[in-house]
């Protein structure tokens, strides 16, 4: 059987683990006939046609021979007031996975009344049908998959339409502009271009700097959603494992976290203020020409790699060597923090801050790198390293600003994309060029904007454009 | 602060993993004011003091502050038309678990007003409130944890009211008697004792049989709905992997079972035809008198201790020796089944079924054990294994009657004691001791029963017997 958008479907809803209550959802146009062919209601009556819209009733679930399967409630939501804008029916049942199951089975036992949902399909449905754009679409799973408060957050702005509504606010401005453009090449009797130039260049650098916004945005909005992915180095002794202690707070057994003798590193997350840190111990890096311990190094730096960010542990007590210069080496185009550690210990320092900085020099790393004396026995430095966190990922700022971030990746590609068409425009208006030499890169940033929020945009431009501006003529 | 049954709850009903959708269930005699303080509808406003009964409608979760935390849907069900028969709100919320906890979060920020929900308390709730009785309480998580046809359908009848029904049923003509018996005590010139023990004496069996039949269903109800612990034994080459193999279907990779080093035994659960069977496979046991040979031995003695079925396996082409016997003799009073196997290697063959009987009184093993010829390799004599579960555990029927099975180990017990204080009033009466004599003991019976749909009896029991017989008296 071919799936199309014209099938009813069904799924549960839940999670798939015992619980007081579970959902199977139904949507399509025979939603409401297949449900009632098992429902009944209090009085054992086959009368779920019959059933007022936003209501929910008590009733009996029975299998194709009238066998009850389970006490129930069912809701009806016809279309279009409901989630996908067609006729939806939510069976609650009592939350065993098996009973679910069993429900979902009969539902699905004719194929062409109803079969199996696709993951995401009624999501998909309110797209296709209307009810919400691409942006609001993809908010409903990052909300199922929030993980911190500022994801959640952020989705539910998103969910709401303010991402939408930005988007739809700069397709706006562009298409105004070309719908000028092109009504002045057609009726120049009407529109005048003349000095148009100076008119769309502040439009042009107002909607640049919008999207250069949100793709400021877009970094720190995926870091605070989902973290900030963060490796300690440093050679064996230097305090590591007791910054992680400290960052966990004494409670957390780092001991658990060591999964065994395979791993050499070790993984834990950490929550500073609202920024989660996914920190990476790599206990690996020691100065060794052995051949186990160079894996160490190996696989250290692997992660070192991969990191967002590098916190750099040295112990003030003892000397910097080659290894230190090799491994920074390494790492020196990421952002990096470097703890000078054990300042505690004041008689034996023997490493300062400028020691440090020559280092970096050597390395050639650039020295506004945040070098923090730091004492883990007494627990000094933490504030500043946390300051150092936010001022490298977050302009100071960590509680996130009341607006929308970019958390998808898709969002952030089509941005630039429409960044790069609208420099274009701006490119061409320096250079002096004729209107009609940078329609094509309004146009493009028009659609990079547009499948965003879901909507291509083909022949039906045309339409759109006189539509709005030459009503009447 | 103390717990009380006045208390405002809520709780996440459906279970805590991401999913589409999640449900927060909040119920007592605040539950509308309570969600109230943070829905607003589709257009912003708090009225769900307005909402009717019975309806889902689609609004915003905010947080106290007017905050959005979730686009929800929210239905309303009112005392005495609810679960609980308390006032119930449903709030459907996109099931991200850190959704869910931040709602419920919210709900019981004051817990003056609502606080959280203990485990199964709305269930607790609809039988305090006089919803259901304790049996279909009980159905209630019984449904949820059904991990079989059978079990999922048995506790549908229990929550039909079906248990319940034959509770009350009998309960009835025991206080018919015993109420007939105190008014003829009280009032002999309206009341006639003569022969009445030859009136109560069928009531007395037939109530006898019916906990019997009852209490006869409940180790095959029990079987039936949660599995048979079943232990193969046998040397190894037997054939016993072979057995699991087929049991479980080709497709099993067995192998993967296997849980590391330190286990020595497999596990795997098995169902043939409606009857679910927990295969342990002791690969174990040895001849040997190595000493780890022998800490195997007495892992599989004590595997096979516990089980309710044992397959004993024979290589119809090798001897059998004396950790045969042994073995055997451990497991002498359990249900055995004795598979003779590689009977395809006809020329091998040196063992045949009469060796195996032999075998058996040796040991003391009544001679009625089955012993089936079997070949793994040609999949023969599956089917009269199947035959032989079949008739030691459920009479020969591999589906069940259209009856309701006992599975609750509280039930059974409280019948149990019923049918004693039964056994005792059929004593009394085949003794010819004055009725007096067993009123306590019919009480008792009447009591045990109570209990089990969760009706205490004490002072007001007399009172019921009077407000039943002595009307307008």
């Amino acid at each position: 059987m071919i799936h199309t958008n014209e099938d009813t479907i069904a799924a549960i809803a839940t999670a798939a683990s015992d619980a007081g209550i579970g959902i199977i959802r139904v949507s399509g146009s025979k939603a409401v006939s297949v449900v009632s062919r098992f429902y009944q209601n209090s009085k054992h009556e086959y009368d779920l046609e019959q059933h007022a819209n936003g209501t929910i009733r008590f009733g009996y679930f029975c299998d194709a021979k009238g066998n009850l399967i389970d006490e129930v409630m069912v809701s009806v939501m016809r279309a279009p007031h409901s989630y996908t804008k067609e006729d939806v029916i939510e069976v609650n049942t009592h939350g065993g996975t098996m009973v679910m199951q069993k429900i979902l089975h009969e539902l699905i036992s004719d194929e062409n009344e109803c079969r199996l949902a696709e993951p995401g399909e009624f999501t998909k449905r309110a797209f296709l049908n209307g009810r919400i754009d691409l942006t609001r679409a993809e908010a409903v799973m990052d909300i199922i998959e929030a993980k911190s408060e500022f994801a959640l957050s952020n989705s539910e702005k998103q969910l709401r339409g303010d991402m939408r509504n930005i988007i739809v606010d700069m397709r706006a401005q562009i298409i105004y502009e070309m719908a000028f453009i092109e009504s002045a090449l057609d009726d120049p009797e009407n529109y005048d271009l003349t000095d148009y130039s100076s008119r769309i260049m502040p439009m042009c650098d107002k909607l640049i700097r919008k999207c250069d916004n949100l793709l400021k945005s877009a970094d720190e909005g995926r870091v605070r959603a989902t973290g900030l992915s963060t490796v300690i180095i440093g050679k064996p002794n230097s305090g590591k494992s007791s910054l992680l202690n400290v960052l966990t707070g004494e409670e957390t057994a780092i001991v658990t976290d060591i999964a065994g003798t395979t791993r050499d590193v070790i993984e834990h997350d950490v929550k500073i203020d609202n920024i989660l840190l996914h920190v990476i111990d790599t206990a690996g890096i020691r100065d060794s020409a052995d051949k186990i311990e160079a894996i160490g190094v190996e696989k250290a730096r692997k992660f070192a790699k991969e990191a967002e960010l590098i916190i750099y542990m040295v112990d003030s007590t003892s000397q910097v060597g080659d290894e230190d210069i090799e491994i920074l080496t390494s790492v020196k185009d990421k952002k990096i923090i470097v703890l000078l550690n054990k300042t505690d210990k004041e008689d034996e320092i023997i490493i300062t801050k400028e020691n440090i900085q020559k280092l970096l020099e050597t390395v050639g790393i650039n020295t506004d790198v945040p070098i923090i004396t730091t004492s883990m026995i007494l627990g000094n430095g933490i504030d500043d390293l946390k300051t150092a966190i936010s001022d490298l990922f977050f302009n100071g700022k960590l509680v996130p600003e009341d607006e929308i971030y970019i958390t998808n990746l898709r969002h952030k590609q089509l941005l630039e994309k429409a960044d790069r068409s609208l420099n274009l425009v701006r490119d061409s208006i320096e250079q002096g060029l004729s209107e009609d030499f940078y329609t094509i890169d309004l146009h493009d940033a028009y659609e990079s904007l547009g499948l965003i929020i879901g909507e291509e945009v083909g022949d039906d431009l045309v339409e759109e454009i006189f539509s709005k501006f030459c009503m009447g003529k």
